[in-house]
């Protein structure tokens, strides 16, 4: 082959030597151009187009790159043998789906809610401008894969201060979130567990470790918590609790089952306790709740914590305690993966929670809720006879068990008939039923005083 | 038991009623006040004490909701029995132990460096703080797990114009960084699969999956990249490739290669391609070869692009896109994962790409690594005698390997002798031993030209 008639778009935004290489690389994907074709010299190729002849040696260049064609020493450019060349056929774009738009309705009492409005936009602004004014090159370099140590040692300090929990800095491995948190706990346990939970349970956990193929056990609850009898008879390597505020029951683990469990943990080597402490700050009566960690003398317990839940949803910011025995496996096996968590974020919440804002920020936060609490409460009052009310001293959520004969669905459709939200306990159960459930959940911290008001009022009319 | 001596303090920070809760909490614990012992009823404490009764009252509950004491109607309050009293220890903090600090080098040749003075400090701090204006509650309420979805639109069209990929943000999901990312892919493939890896390999991704419990398999590569002979015979579900940019020797896979990887894709249903794309921005000569994922019409490649590489480490955002057939089971299995990079990152991230910041700050650390580049090829030009360059078109590093007798080893101790670092092959080899290798790989995306021009004569002096 001695030419190439290409039609050269000299004042189109694509380069000449581009536009050579696509020409060729069409011809020859389309078989225009067979195997062992050789290509003309880029001299006489140059002069046939009136171009450059670097122009033309960038375009071969590509394609010798791209394996279209290869150089043969002192014989010239030839086109390459591609076998699968039938195969090639351009990935067309899948057609766009977006998903469905959810229902919204007027009152939403979800539990996941969190007040937005009282997050302290100014202070954290103020923050993020002060930290990336700073501090330059040195925050956008990558950083240690655990967190940065100041910043888990503000943790462990808050965590000395606010939950009764002794560690050192290098217990702590921030991440992003508790699901991103238990993925890397799954690495450093290792595969082939059996892990027990509440019923009901937090089922975002639950999900997540059967994503992870690990093994589950439900395991059932008194008025104390997870019932360490069955615990010992199902056969659990780790036990997954929520003790200073069962999800969703609102269930205080007492001293003397927490120290049950933790026995039951001792017993064998490599059982462990999942400690999700994700919500101890909200409390309304009297301190909040010690962690049981504060008692794991023994190394026996993993603890959760997170911020996602005590400042705002979208900030990923969750971490782990790990005990001393578990170190070693984090180190060997999980430390070289990298953190999720950008430095700048990381400082923020440092120096929020160094300043004194964290602090505040929830005194704020949990005096709104404790109003919103107490109007939710009050409001039900009227309601008393027909339900009672249960799991209400902390979080921001309660639980409603109807004794008036009707069931958790007809709970739901009657409110949403309403315009109004509300969630079946049974959402949450592994071993349970929505046939078998009276009880709806009722959060508060996403909707006034004046809306928590005006909802109940609808649904006393509607649940009577 | 009629009265409790407590020494309250009127003038500390404690509060009287956690005054009285500690004492008899610690009385309790102790052993001092037995089990089924009756406390003083809260009236006659509150006289004998001289406080209210609801300080009282308070102290009491909080020992209630701890399960130290209990209530039985109309006779008073009693310690409960607590049968693992003698397990009560307070966990003691563990010893700190700061892990030893990397000795550091005046020349450091790392392969995963990055120009961050190149980074436009300014204008990711104009974005963040506009960001932080604009929007309010909705920035920091919880996202689509999946990542927002005009972010992850800016993300399919800046694909479909720089690597030839036909996406839609349906397919696209993004997470904070890649160890996450396959994290997650892991819980979309499912257990029990065999992994491919080129050998040498991008070794994080290696020791991921085997921290994920996957089997491995090293598959040997010749000039064109990943032997598909020997993939055929390895029996693997997944092949991981960098067919842009080989790391780390920096081979660019030809099209005939990319089609028969495909065809071994496409000859069960269940295999895939994990197409890993780190850093197809960095390209010296002609444009960056198109992605695989842009011939994948049969939906067998997973793509995972990150702007750690491209923007800055601790900018921790990569995705993936998953073909058509996963989507179901990510759906399914994994969409319920909540999002581990914050909305404000990608909303940053966004406008930076769409406000054509991206693009500019990608010509200009181009730019600036061909300089780096050009002048550490001018001067490896009089060693050429006993070693030779390869990998060098792409990327922010190349290999020297060479023919002195000198193994790699001797290689590293020598320049680190003379306070200079370079990596050697063999960290990235799983077959092969530090003992055959004589390469080592040199980056210079950290170092200036003065710099590399005062290291490299360093090092032709120590490696003659």
């Amino acid at each position: 082959m001695n030419e190439l008639t290409i039609n050269l778009k000299t004042n189109s935004a694509t380069p000449l030597y581009e536009q050579i290489y696509d020409y060729i690389k069409n011809d020859i994907q389309s078989g225009r151009i067979p195997y062992g074709e050789k290509l003309p010299s880029t001299r006489s190729l140059s002069g046939y187009l009136e171009v450059s002849r670097s122009t033309v040696e960038l375009a071969y260049e590509q394609l010798l790159s791209e394996g279209y064609i290869e150089s043969r020493p002192c014989r010239g450019f030839f086109v390459s043998e591609i076998e699968e060349l039938y195969y090639l056929k351009r990935a067309e774009p899948q057609t766009g789906r977006r998903r469905a738009e959810q229902r919204s309705y007027r009152y939403d009492f979800t539990p996941n809610g969190v007040d937005l409005k009282s997050f302290p936009y100014n202070v954290w602004r103020k923050l993020s401008r002060e930290i990336l004014t700073d501090d330059r090159t040195e925050l956008f370099r990558s950083g240690d894969s655990q967190g940065e140590y100041s910043f888990r040692s503000a943790i462990c300090s808050y965590l000395y201060q606010a939950r009764g929990v002794n560690c050192t800095p290098e217990q702590v491995i921030v991440g992003a979130g508790n699901d991103y948190i238990l993925m890397l706990l799954s690495t450093v346990l290792g595969p082939g567990l059996k892990v027990a939970f509440e019923d009901p349970a937090y089922m975002q956990a639950y999900r997540l470790f059967k994503s992870l193929s690990y093994e589950t056990v439900s395991v059932g609850m008194d008025r104390s918590g997870m019932c360490i009898s069955q615990l010992a008879g199902a056969e659990a390597d780790v036990a997954y609790v929520t003790p200073s505020h069962q999800y969703p029951t609102g269930t205080v683990m007492p001293i003397g089952r927490r120290l049950e469990l933790l026995k039951w943990a001792q017993e064998r080597e490599d059982r462990y306790i999942i400690e999700d402490d994700y919500d101890s700050e909200f409390r309304y009566k009297g301190k909040p709740i010690p962690a049981l960690k504060g008692y794991d003398a023994d190394g026996k317990v993993i603890y959760l914590g997170t911020f996602s839940k005590s400042i705002a949803p979208a900030i990923r910011l969750s971490y782990m305690v790990l005990p001393e025995p578990l170190l070693d496996a984090y180190n060997k096996k999980s430390r070289f993966v990298n953190s999720t968590v950008s430095k700048v974020d990381q400082l923020i919440v440092q120096r929020f929670i160094e300043e004194g804002y964290y602090e505040r920020h929830l005194n704020k936060t949990r005096a709104l809720y404790k109003s919103r609490h107490d109007v939710l409460i009050e409001e039900l009052r009227p309601l008393l006879d027909i339900c009672s009310i249960s799991g209400e001293h902390a979080g921001v959520h309660l639980l409603l068990t109807f004794r008036n004969g009707l069931m958790e669905r007809e709970l739901i459709e009657r409110a949403a008939k309403r315009d109004i939200r509300v969630y079946g306990l049974s959402d949450y159960m592994i071993q349970g039923t929505k046939e078998t459930s009276r009880t709806v959940l009722l959060g508060y911290a996403n909707l006034t005083e004046e809306q928590i008001k005006e909802a109940v009022r609808i649904l006393a009319d509607c649940w009577r």
